[in-house]
């Protein structure tokens, strides 16, 4: 089992809801917020521009990660200033899709659980088309894959 | 069959995000929305207010309904102005809990689908127990449960 | 003194934070979405996209609205499922720039007053340029306008 | 001229709209968590729990500050992963209000800055009562005067 890339997030009061806790929502945006700081971790950009070149780079810089597929449990609650512990895993990479798993905890209790899958696609001339994972992205992702 | 609980939402420009699309989350936060607005239109009680009661009432007033499982699919952007029509149903009615099924669309294009599942709980001294759906509850959401 | 333009907006779930009210930026985020609904009232493009005409057009679909001022008060809380009523005048225009004034109010009781000034700018080849907002544009606004 | 409180945040996202910058209103939430970073930073709760004591304590653990004011002006764009600096000071501090100000950079660039003025408020059994601030806090954030 591989170590997860781990992040951490504070909860803002703006993602509190009147129930007291961090609105369900929040914790799913942490979710993708934790794959965007694992990618720069390793070097990749995340911050896709369009180009005019029609093969992806070895750093992504005109890759976008759309996710078609989102999935989560929540256990207990996170409630304002609570710093979440973000545990994430690559879950399953297929040709041109990334599941990442998520576990967001406070002190070793789980408050919620994830899967996002993400497609891969080429950004050019501001349209999306899915594509193959470049190898150079799929070896360095390769430490966080749960076999 | 039965007919689903039809509700309507436009995209706001602070739900777009760089990729010039309706970010996912906002997507997911229209479910809770729609769920919302089946409730009020059933005449029952959303925003429930913490009471000394020790029995929910019949039309919820001490109910509150947390989520503890989402699962959405992305099938097709969703732009700042487009109107999306959402339809509800309920998948599955437990002893406590409820699993609503939507289905975003616009224009008979399908832009998400998903689940929620959330339990009935009771609100007492601002402390949350689950709770048994109430009958009368029970019965309001029967015209739209999926048999 | 005109008529202002009248616009609904219920407080979502989301939208609350754990004091129990709608959080000061969904008010002000109100005001902005008040604002794109004048605009569609008056059947001009809010949604604009980037063109390669190097004019605006009488709808202003190759402008956009970005605002470089915000001034909002809040003098009473709004909660959960509240309906706001947004009132909306044009309380200045100038070459290029119009300041928007809102009065967000429940039964008369007034949650919120706010002004946002926003700069009328053309978007060619995805880059702005303040430009002189267009004479159809300018009459069409003036129903709002504060005298 | 005192140091200002200084403290980062990169802009998600979530964020960003569809102009491909981040939105005014979360500019304008990065304001509020930089004001409660700075509290934390002085010991002081910001997550106040309403009790039935009906004084305040001297770190404030049953005050809450929800603002009353806030006011921006935005004068650059700032766009996913940039990391903004903000650096707030005291403006004023009245009998029972402060006036946090505000500015957001991008390596010496201004982004936004603003003003934000918050109420001193006694939390006494779920109910907001304005109340002289405390002399405790008043030293601490003397630091962070402006004079």
């Amino acid at each position: 089992m591989p170590s997860p890339f781990n992040w951490e997030r504070r909860v803002e009061f703006h993602e509190t809801d009147a129930a007291g806790i961090a609105h369900f929502s929040s914790l799913i945006i942490f979710m993708e917020q934790a794959e965007h700081a694992l990618l720069r971790s390793l070097g990749l950009s995340v911050a896709a521009h369009a180009t005019s070149q029609t093969e992806p780079d070895a750093i992504g810089s005109n890759l976008r990660w759309p996710r078609v597929q989102v999935q989560a449990q929540f256990e207990s609650p996170a409630r304002f200033e609570d710093v979440l512990t973000i545990q994430t895993y690559v879950a399953a990479m297929g040709q041109s899709s990334i599941s990442y798993e998520h576990r967001l905890s406070i002190d070793q209790r789980t408050v919620a659980t994830g899967t996002m899958k993400c497609v891969c696609c080429l950004l050019e001339d501001s349209k999306l088309a899915s594509h193959r994972i470049p190898d150079p992205i799929r070896q360095l992702l390769a430490r966080y894959v749960i076999t």
